[in-house]
């Protein structure tokens, strides 16, 4: 697709200064630009590559003043970062095909329900006693199972599996190949040795507004319901284990784990490769640093954990600096206590 | 469904103490019952709850005597929590629709074979030369390669990936988007700093009652077989590389990793985030605490290890209370060679 | 398949030491052989097991001398190790059925184009504007999106999902549930604390020679392109976020997570389980130990890190060591300081 500066610039309610006339195909950040590109001008740590971006046009706040000649257009906007973001999302909306429509052979169970302008693709499967809303996508060779709700502007990415009894709200995403709401990992142990299943009689419910990455799990509650509340946003690879409820607005990054029974607060983020224990509770606002392990509940709001076990953010880079001197502090040691040794021997030589 | 607790106490063969017409149609923990639903009470910590719950009915140890007034009907059995755990299953099994038949289009090779009352959903695949039990479900989306062995009872899930020669034993299950016996992860390094696939030509073999969890890889031997004992239970995200053995009734919890040709003995528990390294053996009955690294042979049983590299579970606790202490350490330390420094400048002054 | 010890002679350019007419079936470890296998002994403590294995052909090097009487038959070759891969890889290709032509029912836009001797199989699914090459094999049940570019000879297992605009170069693999170009993990916080996702428009491109695991995800740029360059080999459940760029020939193990934006040089070898920053580099040659955490990026060629956060491999481990013997750090500075105490009040007391 093209589009003409002026166009853009129209767009963003921006003043173009420069050729409104030039040609834009594509997006580019302000050092990667190539001409056909946008890019934008927003912290001035990159203001340098404006004099020599090979992007076609760029976007910059009304209140910057280059300090230089600018061989680029510019087109001069209220917020550069948001009018790029805005511009982005025009146009993903018109490269992503709205797909529509029932692309055969797909199956759907005779007591099922999809709401208008909803899209099925090719080998998608849905079960009986489901209720979808108005314009879900559910892409090809996925599997919904049985007594399934999906709000409406729900996308389903093609082979995300969804067990039965599951509840997924308006305007969710789940990216590829991710399961909602298989068994909780709930074994009880019999005088053999062997274990025994605990049958997982739950399911997992899905506010509003949730986005959940690629190959991610969550389980299924024991009993009651596993809960991902509105806002949320879960990366690639992570494990929700049973009963879990993550508050709403909370930010999970890849392959992170949250094992069973523990509630994560609202407006929470977790980075990536955290380990968090079981029927546990971390306090809202609450930042785990990458790699930790959460081992008891987090009461007070607004702390930074690091480590594993995780403690305070800043005494744990202090200790993990003090990890590396411990080889020094074993020699500083050793002296003293040679000294000591000498010490003595000179008090016993009086 | 529903049930009166009459038909429930018949059941469990327990005695009611109210009312046995009342209508059952859920199960709940006893903090957060209501009407309808039926909890239990066995460890008397939750007693309080007994007093005070919302379910309609609550089973308890025949030996348990109230300390108050309860509202709700009482169920006298010999063991509560079993007497409900039976009940779950029960209800498991009238409410998981016991799939059966084949729905159209699904694909099976002209030389594999399958069982009686069997379920192939639609849009699975059975290559050549398979044989599969009675009662085997494959569920929809499912793909199983050429010469795969699977036994009677088991249930593999949608997406589950099962690649040539796999042997799978009875009374199975594998969740959604599994992934056994794809190529290890062998290559050898070339003169030229190129990497040449080693051709992995062994298979996976688990055998009986084994459970694994959604997202899971388990790697096909170079050699010879990976292999899953009986009873073997492992949770979400796990990766099992080539030529590994689980021992029996080990169980594993999510995202661990274990390398390739590591042998796990019997009846270990190893929980979430572990990693283990290759070519090691870990003693029957180990215990590996979440996020550890075990780099080393565990010969002596029944060891609790933790930490990355793991080493004894309460030395390791020790050791992680006195990281946390380390400035304060380092400060010691400093106090003392201040101190000598003082006293060898008055020994000087001397 | 059945081959004699002397066809498999002529393959391996060998010369036979014992029974020629042998029938040989499989392949296996030295010290794991049975009649019926081949084996070989290049390491020389292997040599033990020459004189007491199962295996009806061993292959062993030119040069190699026996120490004792040898019961089975020997196949002498240039280079044992490397004959034996040879083999292996001749099994491999004549066991793996070679899979071509068209299963139904599965799907392909009709603006989309395929080479010859290509594989389709059913319930797999192709989008617009896609170009695949020559003897492409795509397994039951794939997913991919639009305008997709796939080169000669590579193979796309069972499960995997490519989203549109991916370009995947020859002679590359990828197995089962596999997730490539799903949206990176970006969003921005508004001021309700809620968040808005940056719309992530790049793709991913993967070169040449690439061979990438089961259930890994590598997800798409914001703008440009996340890059796995030719001969890279990625295990399973490996995240790979977006813009991330791996250099040629680098090697990275299961459970590995790569964040946004980061570069990773030519030739590394990175353990399982490791986790990288974003936004930071690793220079070529670069090996990181497994469940390491790299913070910061790594200027100097050829280094080897380990620990979280990662540092010089060699003084990770010493480090390590002390960690353990911390308790005992702490008893001899309260030693020193008890002495010093007894020696001010001795001083006192003077």
């Amino acid at each position: 697709m093209e589009f003409t500066v002026g166009q853009i610039a129209q767009l963003v309610q921006g003043t173009v200064a420069g050729d409104a006339s030039a040609i834009i195909r594509s997006a580019a950040k302000i050092e990667e630009g190539t001409p056909g590109c946008i890019s934008f001008l927003s912290n001035l740590k990159y203001e340098p590559f404006l004099y020599t971006t090979g992007s076609t046009a760029v976007l910059v706040d009304e209140s910057f003043e280059p300090k230089k000649q600018v061989e680029t257009t510019l087109i001069y906007v209220k917020n550069a970062y948001t009018a790029f973001t805005l511009l982005l999302e025009e146009y993903q909306k018109a490269t992503r095909q709205a797909r529509r429509g029932i692309e055969q052979p797909c199956h759907i169970g005779q007591t099922s329900s999809i709401g208008e302008d909803a899209y099925r693709g090719a080998f998608s499967y849905i079960g009986e006693y489901c209720t979808l809303g108005n314009r879900v996508k559910i892409y090809p060779n996925t599997y919904i199972g049985n007594n399934v709700q999906i709000g409406n502007d729900t996308v389903i990415h093609p082979g995300v599996r969804i067990y039965d009894n599951t509840i997924i709200g308006n305007h969710c995403t789940i990216f590829a190949n991710s399961v909602i709401g298989s068994d909780g990992f709930g074994f009880a142990p019999q005088a053999d040795g062997t274990y025994r299943a605990i049958p997982q009689l739950g399911n997992v419910v899905i506010e509003d507004h949730v986005s959940i990455g690629s190959n991610t799990t969550i389980d299924c509650a024991t009993m009651g319901s596993t809960v991902i509340r509105s806002g949320v946003k879960i990366d690639n690879l992570v494990q929700i284990a049973h009963n879990v409820e993550i508050g709403k607005n909370t930010v999970i990054a890849a392959q992170t784990g949250i094992s069973g029974s523990t509630k994560i607060g609202e407006q929470c983020v977790i980075a990536g490769q955290v380990g968090i224990s079981g029927h546990i509770s971390l306090a809202n606002h609450t930042k785990v640093g990458a790699q930790s392990g959460v081992g008891k509940s987090i009461k007070k709001e607004g702390l930074s954990l690091s480590g594993s076990p995780a403690y305070d953010l800043s005494a744990h880079l202090r200790a993990q600096v003090h990890v590396k001197k411990l080889p020094e502090l074993e020699k500083r040691i050793q002296n003293l206590e040679n000294e000591r040794i000498r010490s003595d021997k000179n008090t016993h030589q009086l």
